[in-house]
């Protein structure tokens, strides 16, 4: 059994998963050479490593682990066509994307960007706008692991949240539920609108110019998600017209984010790159995961955590 | 029975006074003239502005309602001395600064002023030593009705948390409660130090060198009470020796902060304008207080909510 890891842990890592697993074979290589990818029956990788000459040489694999949420960017074809089992660590990502999204949330509800600003000029001003989250509501686009999570940290502020997905199913945390059909009629209840969706054929380009304005115009757009929910070009004439109050940014159409694009200067936007998920704990998580599969897998159970439906992409 | 406001609310707000008290004469003064002092049975002020010498002329007032928190800068004694009933608007500021606490803790950890920083200088850097709330300690210095706001809201994020008082007895939200006398040994634990204080003989100067000695490298001490729970000088070198990792302030010595106050200019100290408490619905809240106070006292009770027991000064 060969276990080839494209990226580094730690050596107490290393050696608790060769205590834990002393008949598997562990191997730590960012850049993979032909003979180590020939032998490995399983892959652990962030993902953006892995494309389809590497799953031609792959001859012995069986599952890839991708140490990350967002599988969009593989090449699902060749997987499937090679019955290749893919998971993930769905979940582990909620703690701090939830805590990111709330720090936003009530950085600009208690105008800390102001108040940062006038330190930096020695200006003390009372006037800083500050208003209350607490009596506010909350649109969350994708009321998964991480949505629901943020549903159960606004409901706690006194925020009245609404789930928005494709059934339409109740979600823990969320006091309402629509589908995306019925988005654009809702959307003007929402101060917030939050999308923590994947990106897969459906969610690509799902909000368009009738989303935004149908929006209040103090409402905060928030994509945590996936940079292709919203073409943006038209988000940036969203912000410039100032048809909605201001965005948060954590992903983009591509990233890094390119110096020319404008959301880098819109006063009403804030760029943050692409690390709401990051904490110091993000690997220790994620292995928690991996070794729960791995236990699975040498029993021949195939049952795993968290595999990815290649179909819905996620 | 005349009401003497020494500050302006909205013309709606006065008529639903007129209208829910006819019998009662309403006067709005920001410096009201000796005549009006006189008449005054009920002043409602934010305090700054009582002193002896408008009290000594103001023989008709029996009642002064005081629409914020603290009031160690009010003529007490002459207050006691005069018999006069002095009541607040305690509790009204719990959500909003609950709410800015949180802002700033969050901020704090998801590296909210990094990403604004080098936003403006459009710096893609995904190195921004996040870390996560979950898991920590937060010790509460005045675990009242708004420390045991913020202690609710922090535990939601999975906080522990330790209350800190005079009695030491349970209070809402704490996960564990001591005394003053036992703070010292306690502060190695506490990941936030945070005072919602007010100034009182006890508190003024309450934390000392060895306080701060005992703290983490990486705390953060925050305070959102009153400036004279520190001496400032001592607080400016324990950061300039980076003693604790941060400091948030809400609250100083002299306010407006002197434009040569060193914390302007400390990498590790936010300074916040006094506006913690501050939303749009301050006077809203403190209006509906002083109307049920107001009721009672037309009906002959004297047993009004929020009295302050001049004794203890809170």
């Amino acid at each position: 059994m060969e276990v080839l890891f494209t990226f580094d842990i730690k050596e107490q890592q290393k050696e608790h998963l060769l205590t834990k697993f002393p008949g598997v074979s562990f191997h730590y290589e960012k850049s993979p050479e032909v003979q180590e990818a020939e032998k490995a029956n399983v892959i652990v990788t962030y993902g953006g490593d892995i494309d389809a000459a590497l799953l031609e040489r792959a001859t012995s694999l069986e599952w890839l682990m991708i140490a990350s949420a967002g599988v969009e960017k593989m090449p699902l074809a060749e997987i499937a066509e090679k019955k290749l089992i893919m998971s993930n660590v769905r979940g582990i990502h909620k703690t701090p994307m939830a805590e990111s999204v709330l720090a936003h949330i009530l950085a600009l509800k208690r105008s800390l960007p102001v108040m940062y600003q006038r330190q930096q000029s020695k200006e003390w001003n009372r006037k800083v706008g500050s208003t209350e989250l607490k009596g506010s509501t909350a649109l969350i686009l994708g009321p998964g692991a991480i949505g629901s999570e943020i549903g159960r940290l606004l409901q706690v502020f006194g925020v009245r949240t609404i789930g928005c997905n494709r059934s339409g199913k109740a979600c823990p945390s969320m006091d309402e539920m629509i589908t995306f059909d019925h988005l654009v009629p809702k959307l003007p209840e929402a101060d917030y609108v939050i999308s923590v969706l994947p990106s897969t054929p459906e969610t690509k380009g799902l909000l368009s110019e009738e989303h935004f304005k149908a929006m209040k115009e103090s409402a905060v757009f928030m994509n945590f998600g996936r940079g292709d929910l919203v073409d943006e070009a038209l988000l940036i004439e969203v912000l410039k017209e100032d048809m909605i109050g201001h965005a948060v940014l954590d992903v983009f159409e591509t990233e890094p984010l390119p110096v020319e694009n404008e959301f880098w200067t819109l006063p009403n936007c804030t760029v943050s790159p692409h690390v709401s998920s990051l904490s110091g704990k993000y690997v220790e998580r994620a292995l928690v995961i991996f070794e729960e599969n791995l236990e699975k897998w040498l029993q021949g159970d195939r049952n795993l955590r968290n595999v990815i439906d290649l179909d819905n992409g996620y």
